[in-house]
């Protein structure tokens, strides 16, 4: 049986990766007869357009690009092969301290990148105690070799973000006032976001043909007005759809904690880009947990905030836009919850609906203040299983919460709001629509993580049934998520919770393509509840020493020695537009568990 | 072309009319080929199940729950026939004052109903001034009164209102507080939403056989937790998608004002009740206007908030749920702003996230002080040309409002966010998904106003192909839809524009049945924009003297003869989620105005 839905599975997301893109020759998932053509399709992709208009080979097209993108690190930032071969071969990249060693910045860059929070640089950059270019020029430094360790970046625009800092610390000298509550800080985002005359391939080769954007996303724009320098933008996996940020453009993100162990994704870029300090705040998206997952994977601080309440509006997916189902949230990673509060705070404050009609205007608001919190706590799922590094993070927070006086109520497992049926109905949200293809007109192979699919569908059979017409499938898909959210709307109300805390994962970081589903993330996407991934503790070989293998080949094993000093976290979460009491709840537990 | 349109467009709406309900056998009107099968079903509805389960005479069982319900009415609360003949033939039922001729309150109870807004009343109950008992008596008399002249209530429980009240008058004494907010205020209605052991029929007989209801609608919950008081259900159109509310069930409202004027719809009953002081706060929702069309045409003030402000859970619509088109939103009606505002801040003050998970979270907040405006004019749209006395209304506003110093910006006429065309492309997003027939299970016919239903598919084409595949289409009408609230956004930005100023509707309240499609409200609806119907000034057979015959007949002409002393209005609208800054801004139009 569940054989049977595997295999039915790796039909329906092959063929979902293998559509063709044109609007005019979708072909819909929605009945059997369907799979047929689906799989027929799926032999002969695009047979017609190739033969009229041959492709130029991707691998061209790619060495093209990496070639132009070289050029642009002026050579004095650029790490010698010598200097590269002398790095440990233990991986663990962060220990060995290379920015320092490798002599490109300055002392006075190396305290700018590493001893301040962003909040604490906004408000030098306002006093001009240290000028927009100064933190520009240390953070791209900083950025480059990132960039030449771990491939954490897509697109960069060093020079053309030192204008801009120039310009901006002009504005300061002649005006005597800020642009914006974000002046001067140089901040990352995510390659789906378009930056004018930048390119925006979310790593399909295909993209690449698209040539530079002709605009702004509205986050950008918002962004710019707000006074904040760009200058990076950070690498994501080939569909965005796995943990492992890895395309045939930019290549494959590592773990500067342990470059053996994946950055997570699809935010890998920010979440290897923060760690390493070369960038203090950078914009993911999250649709399953693209911001907490490498968030979890490197150490950070990553929020996700309820749909809509950051501005998405011309993000590029690769989807077909309007079919209803999950919804995408824009946010913050960074180092710390004061700096994912700063760019919450900014951004509410600046009239988002003004750049994106489907930005929610409510302002960011400070909720009570509270001191003692209810806080419930996730029940593991046992198809699910914890490994025991994050089970004892987990169990660690939990102990010294309930000395700090909290409330703690550990919640029962109900199958009405269980992880693994949230998922597999969360998975079926994903997959119900058509989904176009940009990986085959150009001729790519799918990544390693991509040719064995990741999906909860191991846990149990599809929770609506897969041959309903398309209108009664959509309406049975949405009185299921209704159903399920309110099972979670009545848990929190029938124990009075303030917040949930649960594992950000059933792991740490993990071997590459070897994350699969993430079901503790993705189930908060599924009812749309904001949710914060704190870092908390790190694994031990001799405290979490025991291995845990984990059966079906679809989930990652514990290995203590491949992830020995992986960061561990923890996840808050909150119900739905309660972002404000998410970050106010982590902020509070953050301090109670590390006093 | 116009001819072949409008005759598609009877197929299509008489097919979603006299669909079967079993979600097993919808019939999608998505493709040519799918229109035959529709007219075909339309020949013989039903005509297995007819067979297999016949079904009670509808007239008996309409008979039954009238009978039931006139029962319910006190018979000293009860007007004779003698009284009603004494009437004036004019129709002007306000004017006469029945209340106070019919001798069946007493003067407090006159005092209770007449003197005072909703917010001062529920200042009187809270000090325990007046109590709950009382009012709810004094409105209950008034509520049957207005029922037996204007038809304006569905269900009515006035026994049990009057013990809730007893219950709220002992609680308060017993504790020293109120219950909440709204304490011992009794509350109306719309006959969609929920209350535990009540009929709720919109207006279908075939749902008199579902019994009485088993629990309560999101915001009766939330209502009844801030001390109100529920009393009466008021009247809708069959469907609930005319602006005449009339059913073979309960009858056709009247207008107070005029009895041989629509009192507007869907929530027709609440304008009727309301004007007629038997109600002093109404519950509506409006997916087209419905909450606004009774307001102008009643003279009330009426606000549609953004959708999922106010909890709609549990609503009864008798549509499918979760196909993607325009959500409803909840709002109210009163005679005066602060009413609407009481209303509004109590319900988002008491978390309606925890009755409805649909519903926003963010609190009512306080718009920043603001005296003078700068206020967009919508431009009349030559397909829908406005009355005499609604422009003249509209015009002595603005004189008004230039002379308080406001800054008035007449906005051009732009095809990309032309009233016709959002009308156009609203009405494509209502017809494309499956609708259920409730009306031919149990044989009752169509009401008169549907039997040429309402549409605005005269002024022009389909924007989008009605030939595309379900989720082709689904994705066209997304982005149809956003490029139409971009150009809304765009008007707004580039205007600097606080809010727009726009008729209520082309029209007054007008003779029964002629109302149309309601293209000034429809649109607000289209792009989720909040709105407040303001009422100002009256028609005048003097000053409007002169005729309007609007071609086509589709479009009520104007007839000043027949409108004459109806009440004219004036809409203020603001961007999505700036339902605070919306009614902030309808308060100092409001006064600016008047004075």
């Amino acid at each position: 049986m569940i054989i049977e839905l595997i295999n039915r599975l790796v039909y329906l997301v092959t063929c979902r990766l293998l559509h063709t893109s044109s609007i005019n020759s979708l072909i819909y998932q929605n009945r059997q007869t369907d799979l047929t053509i689906c799989i027929l399709r799926s032999a002969f992709p695009n047979d017609k357009m190739t033969e009229a208009h041959p492709q130029p080979d991707w691998k061209i097209l790619v060495a093209e690009r990496r070639k132009h993108l070289d050029a642009l690190i002026p050579a004095e930032w650029k790490l010698s092969e010598e200097f590269k071969a002398s790095l440990p071969p233990d991986g663990r990249l962060l220990q060995a301290d290379p920015v320092r060693g490798s002599g490109i910045l300055s002392n006075v860059e190396l305290d700018i990148t590493e001893n301040y929070s962003a909040a604490q640089l906004l408000q030098r950059l306002a006093w001009g105690d240290v000028s927009s270019l100064d933190v520009t020029t240390a953070f791209c430094k900083r950025a480059a070799i990132a960039e030449q360790l771990t491939s954490c970046l897509t697109e960069h625009f060093f020079s053309k973000a030192r204008e801009r800092a120039q310009y901006l610390d002009e504005y300061l000298k002649r005006e005597g006032k800020v642009v914006g509550p974000l002046h001067g800080l140089p901040i990352s985002i995510k390659d789906c976001y378009c930056v004018k005359d930048i390119h925006t391939t979310v790593g399909y080769v295909s993209f690449l043909q698209n040539g530079p954007e002709r605009s702004n996303s509205a986050l950008v724009d918002l962004l710019l007005d707000l006074g904040a320098v760009l200058y990076v933008k950070t690498n994501i996996p080939q569909t965005m759809m796995t943990a492992d940020s890895d395309n045939n453009i930019y290549g494959r993100t590592l773990n500067p904690h342990n470059t053996n162990l994946t950055a997570g994704g699809s935010s890998g870029g920010e979440g290897a880009l923060i760690a390493f300090r070369g960038s203090i705040l950078g914009v993911g998206t999250d649709l399953a947990g693209s911001i907490r997952i490498p968030s979890l994977c490197c150490g950070l601080y990553g929020f996700k905030p309820t749909s809509n309440r950051v501005p998405f509006g011309g993000v590029v997916t690769g989807a077909i836009e309007g079919i209803p189902g999950i919804e995408p949230s824009a946010g913050p990673l960074a180092q710390n919850l004061d700096d994912l509060e700063v760019f919450m705070s900014s951004i509410l404050a600046a009239e988002p609906w003004r750049y994106d009609t489907s930005a929610i205007a409510a302002p960011w608001y400070r909720p009570k203040p509270q001191a003692l919190l209810t806080i419930g706590v996730l029940p593991e799922d046992e198809q699910y299983p914890i490994h025991p590094p994050v089970r004892r993070a987990l169990e660690s927070a939990i102990e010294a919460l309930k000395k700090k006086g909290h409330r703690i109520v550990r919640l029962p497992n109900e199958p009405a709001r269980d992880v693994a049926y949230g998922n597999r109905l969360a998975f079926q949200h994903f997959i119900y629509g058509p989904q176009p293809d940009h990986i085959s007109p150009s001729g790519e192979p799918l990544i390693a993580s991509l040719t064995k699919p990741p999906s909860p569908m191991f846990s149990g059979p599809f929770p609506v049934s897969q041959d309903l017409e398309v209108f009664q499938k959509i309406s049975a898909l949405y009185i299921a998520r209704k159903q399920y959210s309110e099972a979670w709307q009545k848990a929190f109300i029938e124990n009075n919770l303030d917040v949930v805390l649960a594992p950000s994962a059933q792991n740490t970081a993990v071997p590459h393509d070897t994350y699969g589903w993430p079901p503790y993330t993705a189930v908060w996407n599924f009812v749309d509840y904001p949710a914060c991934v704190i870092p908390y503790g790190k694994v031990s070989r001799e405290l979490d020493g025991e291995p845990m293998l984990v059966k079906g080949d679809v989930q990652p094993s514990y290995d203590p020695e491949a992830v020995d000093g992986a960061p561990c976290s923890i996840q808050i979460i909150t119900p739905r537009y309660q972002d404000e009491k998410c970050l106010a709840a982590a902020r509070i537990i953050d301090k109670d568990i590390r006093d």
